[in-house]
């Protein structure tokens, strides 16, 4: 049976690995993603920030899969699905025919119809741009440290994160840990740890909506003990490249962040299905798309339900339960196939959504932690934070370069990839001549 | 007495050691430098072969001199030298007094002339250049993956290197590692161990020109061995997208990597010198520029002799030699400035270059050291390589993390950063609407 996996994210590439590891079902997997990598999204915050190296949170997917020789590995865009004749088509004019396809293509970021302001206030998905966040950021200080107009200066040390959850809060947190720690005595000009204004803004009432009150204030209360401005119920209604505006409110600012909404990728649009209001396609309880039982959604693209009719929320571990639970589907069905003709119909239980908890760092010695009852906060929250985040990296290599790394940076406040570099090669031409004096 | 350097390359950032750490010499150090790192650059070659992250061979150059309290880092290209207003000009606007100027900012890439090869045939001076090289050298992997075409798949897997000194051996040699080793069974439809073409291509008569003849002739089999392909008498006529010519003969080839010549940067043009003709500038036996006693050039800029009249090479172990001296220099002249007015002037030395030595290395347990009398090749050429590289790295956490690198590379095969990340971020718009079946 040939599978065909669009995405190679934390769902594609678990129902990859499982359908890799299923014995007696014989199934060729092509998995398929427009990267050659599989990025470890719930860290992408420090590389924006420059504690941590592109390198150590991302892996080729050909190398994860390098020994199982029935998962082909194909960097290309898919562009289309033909449901009819079962193919995928891509980009490079490539036709992939297939028996089942997963699509785990997950989400982009959502302006909610302002897609002019993605320009100027990136999101944090791709390491392209977290890279790029991370120039703008260093930058800031750099220009700071020049400019003679004190107004200007204060605009550019003031940053916005706008999105209140786990990924801007991390963010905040992180940006002020920068400000006020990394870069505090290696300015001559201007002072970053007195000078910086972050400010989080959310939208709804409070901070990290997913999560138990308790913890939210929480982190509510460490963000600001921290340093930054917290704004909640206050709705982002304008971006440009001088700040923001939340109603009759203007904040100048020299960078905003960008974690605020997110819409399904177009795959959503590749298959005739019922989407939701941010197109993420919505599925039957075995996570097929309602009329084509050999096309599943799984991950971010998908709006499906728990037991209790709750949506499954868009993170990493259930982009995981999903993938393993259509690769052990698909297993079955390929066993089935393998069988006998005519055997009975494989009929699957549903897909049950199972939450294990939710986390999110502040900084420093401070994180939240729900896991079931249990809540966990501060120094004792934060190595909780961590290890878990060490345990699902993949492989050795990059668990050891990561721990090594927030070692370090624990006992040194230092960050290790604090560098600049431009979107493309500088110009090599030469600069204009010289004034004669 | 304040003293401006201009680039924070090997020269420039000793020579702000030096001055930082002279005794009883009222010294102000203002460090200018377009980028906001000091790079590594003997190591950059491994960033092109996804062995090593940027982070881990470049550090913010404030973060340097974080605890100088008389060294300003400044992030900002310089344009300009007004020699008699004793000031530079910076694109941003600025305009920076000095008593003494240093300029530093080494020399870029020369295509003799046909700069229009610059952008088929990347060099290897910038981080932005090593990780556009290493997306062409992934991405060309990934294309024949699914070429169709059994000529087009050659061509992509052919890669020449233009340049036989260190930098194209090294290159060439890591390039075979990464094709024979790394991604050895990584790929289904392709077998890059025996499809992969890498050609070397040097115009003089051998490689490692500055080398002792033996070991040149060492390199030279040991990268046939290997299974590269070496040319040498044979320059390069001709490069475009679809390959290079040398004189009537074609290479189809889908990556060029250029390491065959240099120029000086522009600032050899700010002050009114003469140049040489990679347009380095002449320097007075004290390194400053004649007719300016108070401008020094050092580094790969200057063109300077040692004791018997040979010129100085471009390497690092010269430029951080020349900068010590600079450095000194000034120094001296600050105490004597602080002394008595009317002391006698300083009279230095003249620069004595102390040539140590040469290394380089062509892969796994073989290299080549030439140490005065020593030589050295093949598993303790290479480890000497390896920590004396290690040894120049700056900073606790770059040289374990680099140590880490190299031991589980050679542990595993294995290559920690090989990502392609676009020069850009990708489009977020939507592919074209799919056709329906």
């Amino acid at each position: 049976m040939r599978v065909v996996i669009v995405g190679a994210g934390f769902g594609g590439l678990e129902a990859a690995r499982t359908l890799a590891r299923a014995r007696r079902a014989a199934v060729e997997v092509t998995l398929v993603d427009r990267q050659n990598h599989h990025l470890f999204q719930p860290l992408l915050y420090q590389v924006a920030t420059a504690a941590l190296s592109p390198g150590d949170i991302a892996w080729p997917v050909r190398s994860i899969f390098r020994r199982r020789r029935n998962v082909t590995v194909i960097m290309a865009e898919v562009t289309g699905v033909d449901a009819k004749a079962r193919q995928v088509r891509t980009r490079e004019g490539l036709v992939i025919p297939y028996d089942a396809l997963v699509l785990a293509t997950g989400t982009t970021h959502s302006y909610f119809g302002h897609d002019g302001w993605a320009k100027v206030a990136p999101g944090l998905k791709t390491i392209e741009e977290a890279t790029e966040i991370r120039r703008r950021l260093l930058l800031a200080f750099e220009r700071a440290e020049i400019a003679a107009d004190p107004i200007e200066q204060r605009r550019l040390l003031t940053f916005v994160v706008v999105g209140g959850g786990p990924t801007g809060v991390e963010m905040a947190g992180a940006m002020v840990e920068l400000a006020r720690h990394t870069l505090r005595r290696e300015f001559r000009r201007i002072d970053p740890a007195a000078m910086t204004r972050v400010v989080l803004i959310e939208a709804g009432p409070r901070l990290l909506p997913a999560f138990p009150e308790a913890l939210s204030d929480y982190a509510h209360r460490a963000l600001v003990r921290m340093g930054a401005q917290v704004l909640t119920g206050t709705r982002v209604t304008g971006c440009d490249a001088g700040g923001v505006r939340c109603g009759d409110r203007r904040i100048a600012a020299g960078t905003i962040v960008w974690a605020a909404g997110i819409e399904a990728t177009a795959a959503g649009a590749w298959v005739e299905a019922e989407r939701d209001r941010a197109g993420r396609v919505k599925v039957a309880p075995d996570l097929s798309v309602p009329g084509h039982p050999e096309i599943f959604a799984i991950g971010d693209l998908a709006a499906a339900t728990d037991a209790e009719g709750r949506p499954v929320p868009g993170i990493a571990p259930a982009a995981k339960q999903m993938g393993r639970y259509v690769g052990r589907l698909l297993a079955a069905r390929a066993r089935a196939r393998g069988a006998a003709a005519g055997a009975p119909r494989v009929r699957a239980s549903a897909f049950a959504y199972r939450h294990q908890g939710d986390l999110a760092t502040i900084g420093r010695r401070s994180a939240v932690v729900a896991l079931g009852k249990v809540r966990l906060t501060g120094l004792i929250g934060w190595w909780f934070w961590g290890i878990a985040h060490i345990w699902y990296l993949i492989g050795f290599r990059s668990r050891v370069v990561v721990s090594f790394e927030w070692l370090w940076s624990y006992l040194t406040f230092q960050r290790g990839a604090r560098l600049i570099t431009r979107p493309a090669p500088p110009s090599r031409q030469a600069p204009p001549a010289p004034e004669r004096g």
